[in-house]
């Protein structure tokens, strides 16, 4: 039985997603309260994440799959009960698992998603800082052009082959399409990014952001940017922004009936593939 | 000269504004940053805070006064690097230092205060948590009846003794003037309660709180709840809420032309005081 569940992070203790020795991660925290909640050996539960969100990245609608024993109660009222139990053998507010319900015939967490969309927020110098949102609000100590952020942003959607933005990993691919990545300043003046693509490679949404960002400052221009993109290799003309601005918002799957094919052609288009 | 600093910032790492040896506080994380900046030494740098919040409390929109020497600059535009300079000194984005300026004759930022606005949230369980607010929002584990909260609310409003919710404390008044109490879900589901007072007595905000919560999931009449606050003795049949939910959003003053006054008629009917 394959169960679909639904949760956010504040990531700022977390040494991202995946599991790593000796390190807090939100997968061992999430899998070891699963073990004890469900009374499973430790090893046999394995959650497959859809996002694998870096070290300090927060998550608001991360979506995870895991095979349970057919053993397991999966009634509406057991998984109510499961959730509430978890969340308290979590004993953190920092993770909340906000459902567990019984995952649609042909679902894959990562595989099976159609986008995922990310959201950037970066407070330059004319902002209005909010102390209570600085965890996960980014700072700059600079003004930056949101028009020319914009622009960049549009431009640089589509399909193409991001590895100017990826940390390079081998037999990878990095040709992703990117679907929306848009700018606005939400009411204390910050400055959000809306990015929205089929997946992601390593650290290509903080890369993205960098590129804007050096574009907003004046220091590269929108031509030089999209002909660094064109090269398709590891540049130095814009930082990985900082991981604190950076939070997962949401998961988007197609209609359950083509769950099956989507996850098949994923994984036949992308193996070995980050998210 | 005198000089009035805006202020806010994220509670959970620290023990309270108000200076404690050994303890970090915003107090001494503040006046460190001011002496450096202004290269004053240490002992001549003292705020005066109108909102002097416990250990773990939260703030957005605090006030403080600072005298300097008259030889500190103290032009819009010498000000304005000043805050610059002392937010660097701070070295944190937990405390946001918004505004430093020459405060208006009469100014103290404590005595002078019409009104303290606090906000505090709670989430009950059919709330959604949101894990990027957890910090500063506090959590329950029962249903609450929002329209019961807002009757008691409204109900404790107005001049009272409210020592049933303040810690004791020798020769002060806890007489005070509740001037609103009011209850409203956010769109997550999450309680939030507005509290103004001409002032507060220690952990009374989160008594108040408290009263309302007992009274929200069915433990206390508002019958009882009012028959208790007129004993003015505290009382264990509701309890202080945790500080995580509690931020202080805003300090009301007076026109200018009215500090002075404002400030010794408070001086003259609270003193010694509490904030």
């Amino acid at each position: 039985m394959r169960l679909r569940l639904d949760l956010g992070y504040l990531g700022t203790s977390y040494s991202g997603w995946a599991s790593q020795p000796a390190l807090p991660t939100i997968q061992e925290s999430l899998e070891k309260a699963l073990a004890t909640t469900l009374r499973l050996e430790p090893s046999l539960v394995r959650t497959v994440v859809a996002g694998r969100t870096d070290a300090g990245v927060h998550a608001v609608g991360q979506v995870c799959h895991l095979d349970v024993p057919e053993k397991v109660n999966t009634s509406d009222h057991a998984l109510r009960s499961l959730t509430k139990r978890v969340q308290g053998a979590l004993r953190t507010a920092e993770i909340s698992l906000h459902r567990i319900s019984v995952a649609p015939e042909g679902f894959d967490a990562r595989f099976g998603a159609l986008s995922r969309t990310y959201e950037y927020r970066l407070a330059d110098v004319s902002a209005r800082k909010n102390p209570l949102l600085a965890p996960f609000t980014a700072v700059a100590s600079y003004d930056l052009n949101i028009e020319a952020m914009n622009a960049l942003g549009s431009a640089l959607c589509g399909l193409h082959d991001f590895a100017s933005f990826c940390r390079p990993k081998v037999k990878a691919t990095t040709i992703r399409t990117l679907k929306e990545f848009s700018w606005t300043r939400d009411q204390d003046g910050v400055l959000v990014a809306r990015v929205v693509a089929d997946a992601f490679c390593r650290s290509m949404v903080r890369s993205l952001v960098g590129s804007c960002v050096a574009v907003g400052r004046g220091k590269v221009t929108q031509e030089r940017a999209l002909e660094l993109r064109d090269l398709a290799s590891r540049t130095s003309e814009w930082a990985t922004m900082p991981a604190k601005g950076l939070t997962l918002i949401s998961i988007e799957y197609p209609p359950d009936a083509h769950l099956a094919q989507q996850a098949e052609e994923t994984r036949a288009r992308r193996l070995p593939a980050t998210d």
